[in-house]
């Protein structure tokens, strides 16, 4: 077992990359490809790919390149992928529902098990198959159904208490999309999601690099 | 006006991140503000604080803080969010019609014009008051309507040949949540929001840096 306790928050950040292209490079049959190659289609060097790949012990052999499906294999173990976790979406609004029906995380294993919200006029609303239940019941549904994910797609004022309980009822993991910096105690993984931030950056670049016309 | 043509990435990136916080504080009611507070709410240094503002020229006194009205206010131009923006949605299935209707957006300048599907079943579909229009009618609408931003939801197998259908029918900018890296021409920007590698991120972390339990 290669020891992936020392891999920096850069590296971890760009293996789901990794994992993209492997998945499509296998599923386009390709056996064995070469850092220069991997790195052409990500627009990395090959150096960068080597030193980031050998932080998880030795793959390929000099001169041979990476056997695709070994690799891909081996980063969704890294990533621990070849485990299903369970999640709950807390916010039924737009965003929260459209998280909870996407089907793509659920191929990946990623569950949603049940939605949570304040809005009595969302309560009992099906995100497809997905209950939607007061939030009230949050934290010993978490407890009991062992859930692994909590989404945050509430206002920014009410996401930290959600955090908080979540945390309680045992998460290991938060993922939040609600417009706040959260804080979580150590040993939790946070993961935020600012979409309007991304939008911001997109509108200083339009105002800063106008097309010629 | 500063000269904001020269401004490094990460400032850039970190710029939603202080208008967000400017915002709160403003709300909040506070007149002032020091680097230190700012930076101390933030997670960031006294010193990161005053060298991301000087980039866009001289605000606060030495020893005075800034004021935060005239901060969030100037920061906002920055980022161009004095101006509004109309997008289309690629792509009605979860996300995108979450993405279409969430109402945070258009609050903040960004409004929805259209969403556009390959599918006839979600065709004629309402995602709130916008019309799902047929994809064969995308490039038109974009030139017509003068699209600013095009959001991209679709499967990733089609996501760059909606992306040059968008780029020529004349939209500035492309936020893609096609799970595929995008190439757009100099002068277009490009944000890709890859939700499932935020999830990979959350997992890998849980997988190695378990609770004790």
């Amino acid at each position: 077992m290669a020891n992936s306790g020392k891999v920096s928050g850069a590296v971890v950040r760009r293996l789901p990359g990794y994992y993209r292209y492997l998945c499509d490079l296998e599923r386009d049959g390709l056996v064995r490809i070469s850092s220069q190659e991997l790195g052409s289609r990500m627009g990395l060097t090959a150096s960068q790919i080597r030193q980031d790949i050998n932080c998880f012990g030795g793959f390929g052999q000099q001169g041979y390149g990476y056997n695709v499906s070994e690799l891909r294999k081996r980063i969704g173990e890294i990533l621990g992928l070849d485990e299903q976790y369970s999640m709950v979406v807390v916010g039924a609004g737009n965003i929260g529902q459209g998280l909870a029906k996407y089907s793509g995380f659920r191929r990946q294993g990623f569950v949603v098990k049940a939605m949570f919200d304040r809005h009595p006029e969302h309560i009992g609303a099906q995100a497809d198959d997905v209950a939607v239940l007061p939030v009230e019941e949050l934290e010993e549904y978490v407890r009991e159904n062992q859930i692994a994910i909590g989404v945050i797609t509430t206002p920014a004022a009410s996401a930290q208490q959600i955090c908080d309980v979540l945390v309680k009822g045992g998460v290991r993991a938060i993922w939040n999309f609600a417009s706040v910096d959260l804080n979580v105690p150590e040993g939790i993984a946070l993961q935020n999601v600012h979409l309007s931030d991304t939008l911001m950056v997109l509108s200083y670049h339009m105002r800063n690099q106008r097309p010629k016309d």
